[in-house]
């Protein structure tokens, strides 16, 4: 574990931290229970099925990733979501998806352009 | 507790398999590049500094995390974007981002309802 976070500290574009993060499914947990409002390192540990300190690696690869930061008043960390990390994220992929319809309407008026072949004539 | 049954039976959820996909630069950019229309594997290998058979195994992940699919026709493999998983990852992001942003809304609905403390009045 901890040498995976090295490798993802080697890695060079905030994306790769944030996809990488999220491709675990207690970090999307962590992630999910984080956007309903902040929570005790305890309180993100609940609904998962491991150790606290397993949790608390977890949360450090979020924390590299900038989805998450966390601060300690007391003896009590307090985690919260970092929204912007999640935007960038959302942005690669729209700008992906809106890359791909673009060209499937241009396929659509190029084939709408096109002179019917006789198979398509209904009479 | 659905979590914790799926962890039980070992499913592996899609979505890590996609995100991790979306991790690594090369990869995003054969993303990139696909969404803007089919190509063979040496298209997708032209901007990237790597060798032919690195591009395939970057290929494969793409294909294991169903992003990408690739068909042989003789000599020439051409891969294709399947939009479907990256529509996934897309809806999961807008479902954390619109919980976060409703909550943000209820908490700005609240502090409007409060009485102004002594410190905030102007006059």
């Amino acid at each position: 574990m901890r040498y995976i976070l090295k490798q993802m500290l080697n890695q060079r574009d905030p994306l790769d931290l944030v996809f990488q993060a999220l491709s675990d499914p207690s970090r999307r947990v962590m992630v999910e229970r984080l956007c309903r409002g902040p929570a005790s390192v305890s309180e993100l540990a609940r609904p998962l099925a491991m150790s606290l300190p397993a949790v608390v690696q977890h949360l450090q690869v979020l924390e590299a990733s900038g989805l998450v930061r966390s601060e300690k008043v007391g003896r009590v960390r307090t985690c919260q979501i970092e929204p912007g990390m999640l935007r960038n994220a959302e942005k690669w992929i729209i700008e992906r998806r809106t890359t791909w319809e673009r060209r499937l309407d241009r396929l659509g008026d190029y084939l709408a352009g096109q002179p019917e072949s006789p198979n398509d004539r209904s009479e």
